[in-house]
């Protein structure tokens, strides 16, 4: 099985380069409704083949061709991510960081026969699953410590290995896209149920690199929670954790690896928890007058022990400029889902606690099947995986279009939500002159806090997209942590948040990061610069 | 709030030495019914006072004099923990490893400046909660590389310094007992809901760097995800990690610690989740003819995401040694419990598919609110926190009490239980050259897989019985790590676990812990010999 692979500057497939013509009419008639703004300084992306690179910095060794190539194409679709920082340089052609050479590896061997060379030729060795980190975490900025780079391409390991239907559990190579995963898995009734936005075109070694989060709002939020076990080609040799259940014998090595975005290692294989197909679902969209209470609606919910598969409310510019809802309300997507069971004392009960706190909604549409698909619901489920496109819209478009997500206790989340709101409004302001629009969501929630989204849109100038991205982030980022949230909750940190990582970790457990890494990796060759900062 | 201290040779508090009677009763009557044994050659516990120690091997400076001891009691008490080995060397007042000092160490301060007086002296440093380690977690077992030990007594620490109702959570202190803990919550209307069968003598902190198992059979089941954030001393600073529902940036330093059983730090505070006191409640006991037909039932339920707080089966001869029941049934004890609804459709569901697999029960039981203290259900109830007291019973009687318990996969799980009881019976023939018997019940289940958990009684002979123990332990925990277990789900690894710890992680990832401790204690002062074996 060959992926289709996405097209080199945005989203979708290379053979279907067309951005969805209804977005591209949403996001100006949201820019010429509320902005006043009609006309746009549009301008083209580069073609592919226009595109300056430097050249390879090394020749690939004979025995290396049957899998490594150095093509113009190959080296431009690995030199970038999708971060806001990628989209604008891509319409720049702005490629300053491109790799000398990919290799799309075949086998553990392969990896390893890699990691051979790079450290003979002092190369950077950048793990590259399906390229769409938002934080800069693909992009060879490695600094001038490496005499070339090296990007190993995972997605030739695409292959649902093996499925334990007794344990309810597949092992799967890492390499594997979203949707050729659950296509390999269908057949056995199974579904590994995991939709990160970047569903379409990421892998289960980029979930698991990046703790990825997915398809359940509560509970089971993390990829982190279906790993049984993984193996990991390093540099110093082969890690290969034990399948378990729920083991608590030391320290989980599982955990070291998850969220090392691939400075500890490259992920070759994974056993992970899969799911039975719902059979029972129930869905309903409840709407609020005022944004926190319907956050209190939702802890109560968390606190209920209830586990909704899905609990997140949006607020109500989130559904304007989604196109929505119209209602100027805020409205939380709840829906409980079981393989096994109806799930209507779930729902009644947590509707009760929506009664409560004022939440409005029709239970008539709950006896619709296909009510999840239609208004409100409908509405959210169609455009949820599509604002992936967003950013090849909003940035030839000169529209800055920024986005932020965090965790924090729920003790701390009201004033969070000011205080990001103000902050984020204001930064707009002093960064382009201009009024922006902010929006909220809630991605994932616990019964001790919930993982806010924020999204964030206003009018920059080209030459300048970046700088004004940059003070409108840091402003507001710079905030939550100093407000006690994550720097990031399921996004990753990539290059573009280590800073506020280290702020949110001590210096003694980063030199403990550190000391592991020498451990695996003693030419410090795997994705430098990402979650472990080189030390003295 | 002073501490009810545990008497030094055995369980239960030190101003009620007692055994309970009908404990006794009851193992005495099992060894005359099924073993034909009617009299035992039974040994007295040696007086505290008569214990023979080698002389503190270090002066307390005048500075630590405040809240350091080396008195006779102190380093008696603090010589041994509750594993098999200590109970038997308890009997034979074999006492080889006292640490030289105990520190009540009251703050982080004095933890810091014990450590740092430990690096002058070349001590090693045990750090000490209830004491309660089945494994040799606490015995100064340290080798000949260091010139005194001193024993870090964390139970000063026994405040809840904090609570968080809108978050749900609390900041406790790692030395607070059980009890105490409990106590201190109560009036917030919270409870932690963690009870392992060590819960009166046990520590948070102990939990914690163990990964103790808890209150709930499936889903929260071990102490990590209750865990938000955590403070660990080390020789080398502090580490505080970020209070945080649900991170996912980089890997995750709490679960670094977690498990590392004072090998990297000494734990000093924790926030927690707590939970809502239950207010619904529905349990049951299921009937199984037939121990693997009733663990099919088992695994329907955990892969329904019902969620049951109790879903624990237990074969018929682990119900008839504890006179749970002399139906010669296995029984599988249900319930569930919410502090916000109803449960019944839980428990409903959970019944039909008990029924589809043959269970046997009784619904009209869950009628009577107090039907969790009769019955099956209250003998189980009654039983189940007091089988800490068997080990002073059996040892001065020659019967030797093992425990093995592991992780698996469902799919393994039929294999293990059938080799697993037949190398046991056949390791207690080759050791005592009797018959002897084996229950099994599970602890803990999950959606893939399940934490069985094996107790066996055999008559050994004084003088053989830690020899005796050993071989029958070896037989057994060899098979269950060939067979894809775990060293241990949740009882800690210990110095004794220590041999299949490492065959059950790779020298890699070893390594990788090897360094990381190397930053935090570079004089390897930290618990040696437990979880990170020293290495080149």
């Amino acid at each position: 099985m060959q992926p289709r692979r996405i097209k080199h500057w945005g989203w979708g497939y290379e053979d279907e380069p067309d951005t969805p013509q209804f977005l591209i009419d949403n996001m100006e008639s949201y820019f010429s409704k509320f902005f006043g703004v009609s006309e746009f300084n549009t301008i083209a992306v580069p073609a592919l083949e226009s595109i300056a690179l430097r050249k390879p910095r090394i020749d690939i060794p004979e025995r290396f061709k049957d899998f490594c190539t150095n093509t113009h194409e190959e080296r431009v679709r690995h030199a970038r991510g999708r971060s806001p920082i990628d989209y604008v340089k891509i319409f720049n052609g702005e490629y300053e960081n491109p790799p000398d050479v990919v290799a799309y590896v075949r086998n553990e061997q392969d990896i390893i026969d890699v990691m051979d060379w790079a450290v003979g030729a002092k190369a950077a060795v950048i793990p590259f699953g399906g390229g769409t980190s938002v934080n800069g975490g693909v992009e060879p900025r490695v600094g001038d410590g490496y005499e070339a780079v090296i990007t190993v391409d995972t997605t030739q390991l695409n292959k649902v290995l093996e499925v334990d239907d007794t344990s309810r559990c597949a092992r799967i190579q890492a390499g594997a896209l979203g949707p050729d995963l659950e296509a390999q898995l269908k057949p056995h009734g199974v579904s590994l149920r995991h939709f990160p936005q970047s569903f379409q075109h990421s892998t289960l070694g980029g979930w698991i690199s990046t703790r990825s989060g997915g398809h359940f709002a509560t509970q089971y939020t993390h990829i982190d929670e279906f790993v049984e076990s993984m193996r990991v080609v390093t540099p110093s040799g082969t890690v290969a954790t034990r399948r378990m259940p729920g083991d608590g014998a030391g320290p989980d090595p599982d955990r070291l690896f998850m969220g090392a975005e691939g400075s500890l290692g490259i992920i070759t294989e994974a056993w992970v928890q899969v799911q039975g197909r719902s059979k029972f679902r129930k869905s309903i969209a409840v709407f609020f007058d005022d944004f926190l209470t319907g956050a209190e609606a939702v802890r109560g919910i968390a606190q209920a022990g209830l586990y909704p598969s899905n609990l997140r409310i949006i607020d109500a510019e989130e559904a304007r400029v989604n196109f929505v809802s119209d209602k100027n309300k805020d409205i939380l997507f709840l829906a409980f889902e079981s393989a096994d069971h109806p799930v209507d004392a779930w729902m009644d009960r947590a509707l009760e606690i929506c009664a409560d706190h004022g939440g409005q909604f029709d239970r008539a549409v709950m006896d619709n099947p296909e009510s999840h698909r239609q208004e409100e619901q409908g509405r959210w489920r169609d455009i949820f995986m599509e604002t992936s496109y967003y950013r090849e819209i909003t940035t030839p478009r000169e529209i800055i279009y920024g986005t932020m997500e965090t965790s924090v206790t729920w003790d701390r989340f009201p004033e969070m939500y000011e205080r990001v709101t103000d902050i984020t409004g204001r930064a707009m302001k002093e960064a382009t002159g201009r009024e922006g629009s902010l929006s909220c969501r809630f991605v994932y929630v616990y019964p001790d806090g919930c993982a806010p989204y924020w999204s964030w849109y206003c009018l920059g100038n080209h030459g300048a997209l970046i700088d004004q991205w940059k003070h409108v982030k840091k402003a507001a980022i710079d905030e939550m942590i100093r407000l006690g949230g994550s720097t990031t909750h399921h996004t990753s940190v990539g290059r573009d948040h280590m800073p506020w990582l280290n702020a949110q970790t001590d210096d003694l457990f980063r030199n403990m990061l550190r000391a592991a890494k020498r451990t695996v990796d003693p030419s410090w060759m795997l994705n430098p610069g990402v979650i472990i900062p080189p030390g003295t």
